[in-house]
């Protein structure tokens, strides 16, 4: 691999080809779909289109028509997403053995969907072709050619996947090779190697696509690169292949994918745009990357993780107390890249390991007079200590944390002693059956507000929804502007599994009110005395900040 | 990079050097403790090098004695650990500027910890010298030499960390190699090279190694890398730089660590055994490989990604139709490498996408005549269509998917239709205060057997716990052997985060009876429903089983 980083992050450094660009296609909605775990709805597939769009994907492979009939219900309706500038590709194999292809269902169907291109897979492993299709080898070139032939006549682009390259590439190359042959003979607008199994190195990748480009000489046009994770290569073999001379690549933005996912392109992009000057999406849409990354993760149901490169929550953490330090001497002591570039932030963790400069950085947004060696700052880098023993996490959860200074500066005489309200007593109930013979959740607060007591009950769709409501209702004579905020996440993590249903458990609730969003903590081996922990932190930091303005 | 694989998995294809191995360092205890999330406490601690000393890893970085009182306190109890084979290594700075090594508390709290080797880390960048530590290039390099020289003459083996040396190398090639001349002359036996901010390309780690092997010679010895994963490279930069001759690699063994962690030894350690023919640890371990990066995962509280490279749960899982069938076919058609080799297992996911073939394999279990076509599994691929959509997964859950067979089967005249047991009715309470004024909750349960009723009550640390202790209590009379069945692990997830408090949440319940071990699952609004249905289909498992012998 050549070392072609760009440490001005302007004009290309790769081998001189100035004005390179590298063509993005995402497949979170075909091959992503494949993760475990994942089911996309037709409301959810319209959602990642529109954030892939919104990023500037040029293109989004949407899913398998003649596999899937939702699918096929999806482009059936794809006329109506407003697309700024993304095309949609359908994804479909080609011919079956014996087949022609306007008799096959299958290729039909990819020809109404009516996407833009048609990627169309065909086997590029001779294993593959004997073993698993149970086809001859020349049927499989006639399958590969005939489809690509049949959908180019009647269709806008099609792409060629070329399905186990990599694996037959090392098994029996001039066989891999003339698959791709066909396939550009046929009329082919983009030819896509795919490493289907993950299980080659950069090296071979490389090596392989720079076969494929002597082979198929400058008609090749864009080499495609399509990588798996299995070895956890997936990344590095896409560099490796655009270094060889691939100009299209393939993956998925959050990384998802069937087994261990595909080449994580938020991973990917910041890499190739500002460390080796390759532009891939229009121009100022990079600091975008973090929000709409989460946001695909959050249409897919899964957590994106907290260390995803670029994007993820902990990507620009400190927690060590030297790197806390370094970070704040220097940004780029620890910090590879600005985060804002890809639209990520810095965040100095509360933590035990944070030690007090961090929790002094903290604090300091609250008071100003605050140094590290502040008593109220020793104490509370010790009562952190007590708390993470105790499971609770301030991490994510910044209101909590705000609400803990303030707290121990109120016990030292600082700002207002007086609690905003308390809770004198609730009851919480799940029951089975119930009057309409479903399980039904109800709950009543007893509140003191200020000499005041008030009482309240609620109905929920379970026991915390419940216990919510009447809190909520129990404090909205005192706080009408309690009105206006809402819940707008809950997260359960039970912090030690092998108690079984005796374990500890860590809710963290996200609140939003206007333009302000809020997390807050409980922790408790009650899932209850949790959740009011959490929902007592989130209403005192709204009606803290309506008393003292912003923090 | 050097196409090096080896097909046979037998002797090194490396460069011919027949014979090589790389020796590992495991360091989750001290770089994977800097992650989010993660606090070890000493018994922590214990239960993970014991794990790495099972596995086979050589060298375990267990803490920073000088930096934090509890690892001190770990190392002076680390005598006591039995181990097999693993070496313990602790973790410290060189001498602060201006101090001689004997005086400055931290290098002797390093030598104090007795460990069979000590890790010296130093600044290997110029830029880190004179903006975050504020020293004279010279003094750093006193620093250095000082230090190494210092404990070399006190201690067992010193190793020297040249923090940023990447960077450094970037940036001052000359300085950068310095630090680590100065650390070998002052008689460190391992230098090791530092990528501390995860910003480099494989082809840039490949270079530097190489110049810092042609500058020290042979007296280098066998050189280190210490990757980070800031770009989703980790894995593949250790590679390339044990491709261009070191023969030390660092990592943590799920690949936690500060920010987006370290090279993750899990996806590392197979690729270099199986396909590089690099030995790592000793014959026969890798088996072992997923089930105690499990287990480390486990006792650090966070989940291992279902799609981390061979030891995730969905590494070797298909859920595509296509591939489910040609994995059937033929395991290396979508398998780089034997699930067993590394510990883990295939899987067919029971899913939309996995199709009636997935399904047809799994129900042959319960009942060999299914095949693909039979009308019952038609019908229970229907419904997992279904109940997915409504957000059942049930691929985590084999019991809960067995029940849905056998309900089915039995739906149509096959086996058993009487349920073993219903629930009637119940009723959880959460309320605080209690008679000891803390939360508590309570709950009662109304059972039918075999058309007779009993009810039973139940106090627990939790609404789910005080409704698993009812239940049990219930059935108990009538099915005796569930006094030998425990809950072992309890995991909630929210899968609808967005309707906050109203949200839809699974719940997966796993349960040990004996040597079995099985996990059912449950989905609904009210999370006491959802763990109700989770905890009947464990009871409901258990008892089929006792009655009609192993599934």
């Amino acid at each position: 691999m050549r070392v072609m980083r760009n440490t001005a992050g302007g004009a290309s450094a790769e081998g001189g080809s100035t004005g390179r660009s590298v063509e993005i296609l995402d497949t979170t909605l075909r091959d992503g779909a494949q993760g475990e775990g994942i089911a996309f709805s037709i409301q959810d597939k319209i959602a990642v289109v529109r954030a892939l769009d919104e990023l500037g994907i040029p293109w989004i492979e949407a899913g398998n028509p003649g596999g899937s009939p939702k699918d096929a219900a999806f482009f059936s309706r794809a006329a109506e997403i407003p697309l700024e500038q993304a095309r949609l590709c359908a994804f479909g194999p080609t011919r079956k053995p014996g087949l022609r292809p306007e008799k096959d269902p299958q290729v039909r169907r990819l020809l109404d969907s009516g996407a833009a291109a048609l990627s169309v897979f065909g086997k590029s492993w001779d294993l593959q072709v004997t073993r698993v299709l149970r086809a001859g080898l020349e049927e499989n070139l006639a399958m590969i050619g005939e489809t690509v032939a049949y959908l180019k006549a009647r269709a806008g682009l099609v792409f060629f996947d070329g399905e186990h390259f990599f694996d037959g590439w090392k098994a029996n190359p001039a066989y891999a090779l003339s698959t791709l042959e066909t396939a550009l003979k046929a009329g082919a607008d983009r030819v896509i190697l795919c490493d289907t199994n993950g299980g080659s190195f950069p090296g071979e990748i490389a090596a392989a696509v720079r076969a494929a480009a002597d082979c198929l000489g400058p008609r090749g046009g864009r080499l495609g690169i399509h990588a798996h994770n299995d070895m956890g290569l997936a990344v590095a073999n896409a560099i490796a292949a655009v270094e060889a001379g691939c100009g299209h690549v393939q993956g998925t933005l959050a990384g998802f994918g069937e087994r261990c996912g595909n080449t994580c392109l938020a991973a990917l992009l910041p890499s190739l745009e500002l460390k080796l000057g390759l532009p891939c999406l229009p121009e100022g849409r990079l600091p975008r990357l973090a929000e709409i990354t989460r946001r695909v993760a959050e249409v897919a149901n899964l957590a994106l993780p907290a260390s995803a490169p670029y994007v993820g929550t902990s990507a620009f953490s400190h927690k060590g107390g030297t790197h806390s330090d370094g970070v704040l001497k220097l940004s780029r002591s620890f910090e590879h890249i600005d985060p804002a570039l890809v639209g990520n932030g810095r965040r100095l963790l509360m933590s035990e390991a944070g030690g007090r400069s961090a929790v002094a950085e903290r604090a300091r947004k609250i008071d100003p007079s605050l140094t590290r060696d502040h008593p109220a700052v020793k104490a509370l880098a010790e009562k952190l200590k007590t708390l993470e023993a105790e499971g609770w996490a301030f991490e994510g959860a910044d209101a909590s944390f705000e609400l803990l200074v303030r707290r121990e500066l109120a016990a030292r005489g600082r700002g207002r002693r007086e609690p905003l309200f308390k809770i004198l007593a609730y009851r919480v109930m799940s029951e089975h059956p119930t009057g309409e013979s479903i399980a039904c959740s109800h709950a009543w607060v007893k509140v003191w507000v200020d000499g005041q007591d008030e009482i309240a009950a609620a109905e929920g769709d379970g026991p915390v929804h419940a216990l919510d409501g009447a809190l909520r209702r129990a404090l909205l004579r005192f706080y009408p502007q309690l009105g206006h905020i809402r819940l707008t996440d809950y997260k359960v993590r039970v912090i030690d599994g092998g108690a079984a249903t005796a374990a500890k458990v860590r809710v963290l609730i996200e609140t939003s009110g206007g333009p302000h969003t809020w997390t807050t903590l409980g922790v408790s081996e009650d899932i209850i005395d949790a959740s009011r922990a959490a929902l007592v932190d989130s209403i005192e930091y709204k009606l803290m900040g309506d008393m003292e303005g912003p923090a």
